[in-house]
């Protein structure tokens, strides 16, 4: 089943919560190439909050999709490693997943079915006396790379039918002229970034505003630079959903805002 | 014009003010390899201060000449993104740099000139549906890719011939037996890294000193350990230009130094 | 001497001080690349605390042996840069290491020996016009990228007797049911990494107990999750040794705990 071809440009991207001031992610890396020694690793990031599953799901499904059908993504925020969890396999939208079951896939399979799953159970394509300190070197990262030599899915362990472990997401709520969402991530820049799909908005309406505590932004903006530099913007973001941000500064310091706090977007028309 | 033996070696520089603990820069490397699926991508820095273009512009120039030539240099600090300002694209000392046109390429510019500029409004080589806000992603990346895949230039938008947007960059004033500049950027050590080229200071002068604020430094050393643990050292630093230091410490502390902040070089001979 | 096969596989990889806000990193592969285009770069890290030579010794050795027999690992924590310390490439255990002879090797070499020293006299391998403040970039990076082509070891400096610099390590102290160590190294989570090797507590030993000031935890653990959140365990890490955690927090902060603090795990039986 090895395909040279395949070998040369195939993909591991990572995601986990190690941050870079140790050697953690140099040795899953090191791992990689001993098993593949062609295969191409990019980071996602490391800079998951630790243990923080939630952030780590919505941005992992924010990542991935820019990547071409076929990237293997390995994810790793795994406060329970070594315990009773499973690891998985997933093939989903055309992508390969490899993490611990424990909600980190949530937003992704809120958004696209998986095609298949697998238990990561088969110890032949683990490293030699694993530690129970760090599956991410020693279960999921050669498991990646063997996939990334040409190895079916169905090989590397047991197929399963009962879905993976899904963390209750923040709710979105939609009204007639209305929709309440929540902050579910802050940015480098201190970019506010909502669970609101704007295009629920119906072409045409106006008077469009969005509401978070004693705050509102009326209208929605193209870009950053709509505004005046220090003023509020609203914006569709990169990622597709609603964004809130203030021109070159910090919303996140500026309205003290935190994940998890109510956005509400109302609108009028155009059929009212 | 694809050449896959271009491709194959081919090398794409990323610098960015978007941080490690988002997934932009991932997202930009999906992209990149969904394009080329051989291009290197090798990240210069991302912690460009948020909006800093003239931090941008000082460590941008300094990285980008360590690279062999026909590298493709991508930089992204772009706070008018999604608004009217131009993307580029431009031949610079054998380099390829692709950019907004906002003066990030403004210190490169001031020691090298353009052989070529093109303005990137073609949008064949766009990413479908490109966002408001993510131009790094959806234009800049794949123009650089399709460049590293062996494509022309010229193939990549509307050659131009006004020059690229310059901003003002610190001024270095030299007398007869001084030179006069400042502190541009601030290392991790808290070296002080100034814009003064130390090759003015005729061969045989004596008494050098360096003086800045309250401080001054006597005499030029050749390496950080010419002085004892906890002293100020001057010295010509890796970029071939003045650097400040505290041996073992970081001068930007004990200095209370900033960027902008006045430097004065003083020698006496061997003309005098 | 040259081997395109070896040139086209071979990886390099880099752990410095030299933090991420800079580009220095992204120069020295930059020269790399120049060398060798198809060399493989990996980071094991940048954020070794600035001129920390013993912590940079430790992060080493838990990070290389991860990567496949071949590896070429470059080691830039240099505080006396441009003075009249060496800089050396040895062979050790089957990889190749490329730094200065500061003591950046002690670890390694504590638990395996040299095969072979070179010193890097030979300018013929370095940069030209080398500065005096980045021998990573202009000396050791070429060194590396010219032996990931395949040159001989013996090619690229004098070979020589007298051993690396060893800095003096922490010592370890076997008692009959006990063994006393230290705390070596804090990471990102805030867990306290030791040099305690475990394989020294007998089988069938019982009544296990660590204790460091004021604090003991009863009993080793096989996993984070096996006590409650906020809970403080021991257990053997990834690396080997012992590790004292608090679930889901950081045992750094909670015991107020740094590098040195001395670590006394005690035992009774199975001889008693």
């Amino acid at each position: 089943m090895n395909s040279p071809l395949f070998a040369a440009t195939s993909c591991i991207t990572l995601l986990t919560d190690f941050g870079q001031r140790d050697a953690f992610v140099g040795q899953m890396k090191g791992v990689a190439i001993g098993i593949n020694p062609h295969v191409r690793l990019i980071d996602l990031t490391h800079e998951i909050p630790a243990q923080n599953i939630l952030r780590g799901a919505y941005v992992w499904n924010d990542a991935v999709w820019a990547f071409p059908a076929g990237t293997i993504h390995v994810g790793v925020v795994d406060p329970g490693v070594g315990s009773e969890r499973f690891l998985i396999a997933a093939q989903i939208g055309g992508h390969y997943f490899i993490c611990p079951d424990n909600g980190l896939l949530s937003v992704v399979l809120a958004e696209h079915p998986a095609t298949r799953i697998i238990e990561l159970d088969d110890r032949k394509w683990w490293r030699d006396t694993p530690s129970n300190t760090f599956h991410g070197r020693d279960i999921l990262t050669p498991v990646a790379a063997y996939l990334s030599l040409g190895r079916d899915l169905l090989e590397l362990g047991s197929e399963r039918t009962s879905p993976p472990v899904a963390l209750p997401l923040p709710v979105v709520t939609r009204g007639r002229t209305s929709i309440t969402g929540q902050i579910v991530d802050i940015d480098r820049f201190g970019n506010l970034i909502t669970n609101i799909d704007l295009s629920v908005v119906p072409v045409g309406a106006y008077s469009f505003r969005v509401e978070f505590g004693a705050f509102a932004i009326e209208g929605l903006s193209r870009c950053y630079a709509d505004v005046d530099i220090g003023d509020a913007v609203a914006l569709q973001g990169s990622h597709g959903r609603l964004e809130i941000a203030i021109r070159d500064a910090s919303a996140a310091e500026e309205f003290q805002a935190e994940c998890g706090r109510s956005i509400v977007v109302r609108w009028k028309g155009p059929t009212e």
